[in-house]
């Protein structure tokens, strides 16, 4: 033992200041899009933008000084403002509105003053002026879900179109449809595919129709404050609140939701959906990449996949990253459910505050693993072949449920045709399964052939019908159709997007 | 220690035999409705109805003889089943659809043959076929969501209709806003209530608007023994897919939905969002009928909310109970999001069974917890002088926010009236704001009045309206107008329901 | 649409009367052991079981009369009471003890009276004599767990007994490691099961050192009751709290614990770290059973793995269902953390109540999926050929990270035999590596050994040196010795256990 | 709506460049000690520590040239690295040591060149030899949670001591016990104080004891590259993973845990116990600085619990904080359990990802909250008046469990003192109650008395024993003896810490 662990934590982490976390163990959205549109400075600059588009709203009713507007929304850049000491003030409050208020007001001032002259326009009183701390950061972030999730269905189109050219292009590119690990019956990469599709785009309608409205109540919801503010004018306090949705492009909201979060929690679920789908894919992926199986691969890019230790290793490396975002944002939404259910008075104790970090960390997840995803369906490899050598793995027994389907009315019966005799022709057919399950593997196609063969006449069941009931293409069911369906159920997800590359470069 | 601990389980727990589980430890959803729309019976009974629907279907399109519907639907009878023998059964194949399957054939064996005859109609080929376990569960647990659904729905309106009377009742029935356990503004217990029915009237209508869809794939989803069936015949296997949603009440499914589990997050979402806003009013209950408190009672009712040991107490048993299953639903949720997010292969390995338990116990939960909120908004005891005497331990401090605003701008600024005089001004009122906080409690609201007399001229502040100025009543902006904009956003919500009692059995 | 869903509930479900719960949707956990151990039944019959042990306790003390603890004991046979009806009004008071005890108290009365003459010996004073519910309710649930544990340790002890046999058996079977789903290096089958066996057994270890402790406070936890009760006496009122634990077997508490949950918390974290490692065995037999995969496969059984619609299938059930639980127990024990942060006041309004159907459930599911894996592990079927067949897919290039290692230093340098050249003997290996990547994957084994044969100059590597490190076994580490030392380090874990079949009947 | 919401994301958020993340959403941990012990650099810096800690074990073995170990422990200086880019390549392989440790090889290539001549040593053959990368990753985070745990344990011994000064202070002081929110008997302050340190000191214990293992297995967890390392060397290759256990201050590892993930779970577990005490006592604070209840109230610190509104509020910032914590760790501490039951092969393809965001979270929120409840508890208000009117509230009714106990005995039988006279007593005293509760409240006081007193004839009872009995302090129980034996069996906690203000620079 050395002395490294005998010194303080001071010692140990040496001199070189505190930095910010930049996703250095969430690799899956460690993405400077993901930072942009979720980091701390994302939500920095949505708290100003709502303070500027409210000082915007006072302006155009004439409840703040002419001029105040452009004042404040010069105060409101971000760059303007120390994020680390921001969120270190804040435990003081409780929440990073009021520091960060503190600190605009300063700005305002000093830049009204010397925008105006001497005495500036007064923009201070467009600052803040009848809302509370929760207006604002619950708008906030509903700016900052609006912008995610403007760029996470930017990636799901991208992802949905590549998955419909899959769809069609192997339409008929057989494989082996899998139950419980086991092979169940012949299948098509194409509607595998479809599915795919299916899961993402229907998740997605579901995100696209959300409303994320604007948050505007005071105090304690009463509006009491507008309510002074704007006596002796026009202005209805209901409208200040439609205008700053319009100012901001978030939905209306009838009245303060303070203490009602189906908003945060449906935005929860309608992500959480989403990712839902994206580790469907993810995880399989995951199997049929797998050097056993060898159906598909991820596609290469330079340095991903590597290893440090084993230099041959080409891991598949987005499905990982996309199921580790799986495994955790059920997690989150449900955190965000927690605590809607625990919401007590007109602003909670402990169950707001719990809210910002989940919302904020599923959103980066989602946008993170979508990202992947698109690349992922954008490049993907797909090996026929492999498929095929898969599906043959279980030979003609796979077939079993469609020739007993078709065999069974065919047999003699145990007496004269009775009722029941299609059952009995079942069991008949079952029998031929467990026998030729007692054959050694190498020899059970030929067995269950010959088995076939010998139990229905000649006359009744051709050879050629039965090599034909024994083709996996010609059991195929409505696979096409089903593809064809579900594409046809969701044609704006099934464009090519013409968008270059969207959340491409947070991989860049 | 005597011999008790040493003897093994069996002799610990005696001969009795085993019964079944009845909601020991359970007692929110421990209710013979619960358990009637709930329980192992009615899942049973699901399946049944989904077999029996199956082959009337068939029957319908000429895909099973003539007589084969009626026969299955006598055996379709829950009663005729070992429910304990099944469910050890189930085991084996790890789903209960295999092994009901096998005593639904025996029975319909039995009946076909003894009501039409020696040979019968041959009804066992209307039985489960071109189905696969999939189709009947998934398909059964939508018909149980659908029933409990409107069980809970009903509930749910019968709250509403209550908690909008509530809130009409005491729109102007002056209470104090709480925000981080704080007094924060004065309120109103009305839009307390609103508020209420805001959150819980939201949620419904989300839940209401649910489609709980038919499934029908067959062993891969393919359509494959499907599409045998129907060869032949002029019927489409979608067709069937079709009838069987409207023999059974449920939505339509364009394609299967095997592996994009969208419909049972959704539900679990939906009646989740529910829940949370039982467990707000349950939150809120549990604090405004504290002893210490004493704003409103919970409905007494013989026999509850005693205890085993202090004869004196009531306890606020609805909304105990309601909170527990408010602290476990959004758990419930998560794990049908994290069944959806790993669901492999076209039907995977271990995924799909987790989503069995946690979709029951959702809906039990949250229809237990309805009946139970229900009842509490029926019968609530309000107490408005309890509320006023809440409000009044804060004083005219309480105030503060809106005689800062009031009377910031009448200060006379320290120098000429210059620009910011208002932020001035609002810095001197906190300034008295301060001081008066010095003062023992008891004296603070003679103090506060006495410094804002003396901050501000008689000629620009008349007695009367600085009085005005300090009454609760004269602060509550448009609590009324919100009340009445929530009730008017749901008015399918605040009509007094004419169902007699709904739920209201499950306390019976 | 017929009449079938316009029906109401009650139609639909008709008139077969309510009976409980059986796991018709867990199949993981529906066997009458698990059922005995952790059913209503036996909850009722654990708190039973501590009334009467208190009643003994105090009859041993002389605060109850001589004979009341026999009548107590005879009154308390779980087959007296109606499990059902108990839970149902188990809603008013919000626990099951209220009325359980108004039963128990009707039943005392009866058998005092009966058994002893007319006026009997006064047994109703020893029951529940200075205990409040939860007293009785944790302790009981304590009793629950303790033996649940008893038998889910003898499971895993099955299990390992026969996971460090397959170790042994295998230690030399060469598999291949796998890492992110890719092939990383040669590793042992027997290394496989003795880690499987290293994650359980330490698991259960820690399980096995658990206090489980007896609860007595009375009604707010200070002993009042039991003060009063003892005043006159000469006992102490702890020493009634040590003798209840003495009577029932569980560990003697210093103090009441009713609002401190590290008893109930850590439980659930043992029990469930338990499950992990079964979820960690499963997840993996999953894998190396399927198709494609084929390395073991699950012990056959009459009836198991069977599927509703294919007949040639044999599905890993064992597996699927203890997934399925390892899905679901870290939620459950997360429930109980979540009430153990919430537990307010003396005793909490919700968050006791959440704790006790999540706790039931999750030792149920422990439980259950303990069993399977004990047969799982008895049974496995391994098939070294397949593994040596999948080992081979990745042909020499497994090797690169040993042959880097190796030959690295071996290589001329570039200049003079510079320091740093082993780095740079590293670099070429790499080059060679990504130029055999290049070749057809039948060609690359050929195209390695060339190309490094070419590399190094055969007086540094000798053909036969080569063919060695090219050979998988030659690369195994310490893979014998880890398995050996993991085995020795859990001596009483790696015994065959001698007990017949602990849970074996659980799958009767 | 403006050009704002129109603009992309690049537009919205300006030029202000990316900075990283400062807990602004998570005030409950944004203070300095947390970044500095759980940030991103703290990991960076870890990591680099394992690797120069691995240099310094193969140099003193001999397996790596003398003097590289200075050379690599001088290049592990965290600052010399860009965490942003480390961050952003970690996307590349799926996790952060694959490009840390290209970055390290650079900087040890320079600086042996630089330092030692043209030549250098040859250092970078210390550098991660025979290690893979789950191996420094493991230790890494081992390494952070020693730290941060130390940290933790200093904040919550400095919290348990003045609880248990607080618990020692009024052990006198009344107040009154509560149960399911209503009031159940009398209590003590002291006692509660008493239990709040039991509870957190009985979870902080279990923390003391956990063990954090070293980790090295090599690429499959074989020690295959270590075994060709130390090949023809005379050291062992367990001796190196002891060597860096002792190096770095960790527990050793008697085998590779690459799998069996029962290390991170435990502390997963244990961290959480600790702030499950923490949020217990949180809750407790919440509802007792209410204004309506106002026995304790938070210390008051400048610029702590203000708001943006309401000038007058004093908001409990530190309990809401704790609460806000106490609510996301179960969900944390789910999420490791998660991995570790689906940790699938020799390195998973997802699950160990999702560990590491767990872990990180978990400990920043537990260490932020210790901090919060250390000041809470130092500076705790505590208001005997306040208790004292809140016992007072229930009046003697709330000592009716002891008057029933002291009294039934003295009571008239109905008829001859008959077996059964107490049970008989205790319910002409529930009438009693019964009565007495039907009386207004102001009254019930004086009717309990007068209803006690007519009851029971005064030769059985005098009056001055009756007033005893309704005295609360005469039915504490064990209350002052319970709190003295909590204290006694943590004495290690009970001392007052000599550590000036450990984490108080986390609010600084």
């Amino acid at each position: 033992m050395t002395g490294f662990q005998a010194a303080g934590a001071g010692a140990f982490y040496g001199d070189a200041g505190l930095g910010g976390d930049f996703g250095l163990l969430s690799p899956v959205s460690a993405s400077p899009l993901v930072a942009a549109l979720t980091g701390d400075r994302a939500v920095l600059a949505a708290i100003l933008a709502v303070e500027a588009g409210w000082a915007a709203v006072l302006e155009q009713h004439g409840l703040a000084p002419a001029g105040s507007a452009a004042v404040v929304a010069h105060a409101a850049d971000a760059s303007r403002y120390d994020l680390a000491d921001i969120s270190r003030r804040a435990q003081g409050g409780g929440n990073p509105v009021i520091p960060l208020l503190a600190d605009l007001r300063t700005q305002v001032r000093a830049l009204d003053t010397a925008n105006v002259g001497a005495n500036g326009v007064g923009a201070l009183r467009a600052v803040h002026t009848s809302l509370t701390s929760q207006d604002v950061l619950d708008t906030a972030l509903m700016l900052v879900a609006r912008n995610t999730v403007a760029a996470l269905l930017a990636d799901v189109k991208g992802t949905t179109a590549a998955l419909a050219c899959l769809a069609e292009q192997h339409a008929d590119t057989l494989c082996v449809g899998r139950s419980l690990t086991q092979h169940s019956l012949p299948f098509t990469f194409g509607l595998r595919a479809a599915q795919w599709f299916h899961g993402l785009a229907a998740a997605a309608r579901r995100l696209e129709a959300l409303e994320l409205p604007v948050q505007f109540g005071g105090a304690a919801g009463t509006l009491a404050a507008g309510t002074v503010l704007t006596s002796g004018s026009a202005t209805d306090p209901f409208a200040l609140s439609d205008a700053l949705a319009a100012q901001l492009g978030l939905a209306a909201a009838p009245a303060p939701w303070h203490t009602s979060r189906l908003a945060v929690t449906s935005l929860g679920d309608a992500v959480g959906s989403v990712v839902d789908a994206l580790g469907k894919i993810a995880s399989d992926v995951l199997f049929l990449s797998r050097p056993e199986v060898a159906e598909v691969a991820e596609p290469r890019a330079p340095g991903r996949g590597v290893s440090s230790a084993m230099p041959q290793k080409q891991n598949p490396v987005l499905s990982v990253l996309v199921r580790s975002a799986a495994l955790q944002v059920p997690g989150l939404a449900a955190q965000l459910h927690l605590a809607a259910a625990t919401f007590n008075d007109e602003r909670p104790d402990g169950a707001w505050h719990t809210e910002w970090p989940a919302l904020r960390q599923l959103l980066a997840l989602a946008l993170g693993a979508a990202g992947h995803v698109r690349e992922l369906a954008a490049g993907l490899q797909v090996f026929p072949d492999g498929m095929r050598r898969n599906l043959d793995l279980s030979g003609p027994l796979l077939l079993s449920e469609g020739v007993s389907a078709a065999v069974a009315p065919l047999l003699p019966a145990g007496g004269a045709g009775t009722a029941g005799s299609v059952a009995d022709g079942k069991q008949q057919l079952q029998a031929v399964v467990d026998k030729t399950l007692q054959a050694p593997p190498a020899e059970q196609a030929a067995t269950y052939r010959r088995l076939l063969r010998g139990a229905v006449p000649a006359d009744r069941l051709s050879d050629a019908r039965l090599e034909e009931l024994l083709d996996p293409a010609s059991y195929l069911g409505q696979a096409a159709r089903i593809s064809r369906r579900i594409l046809a159920a969701f044609p704006d997800f099934a464009l090519t997007s013409t968008e270059p590359d969207g959340n491409g470069d947070s991989r860049g």
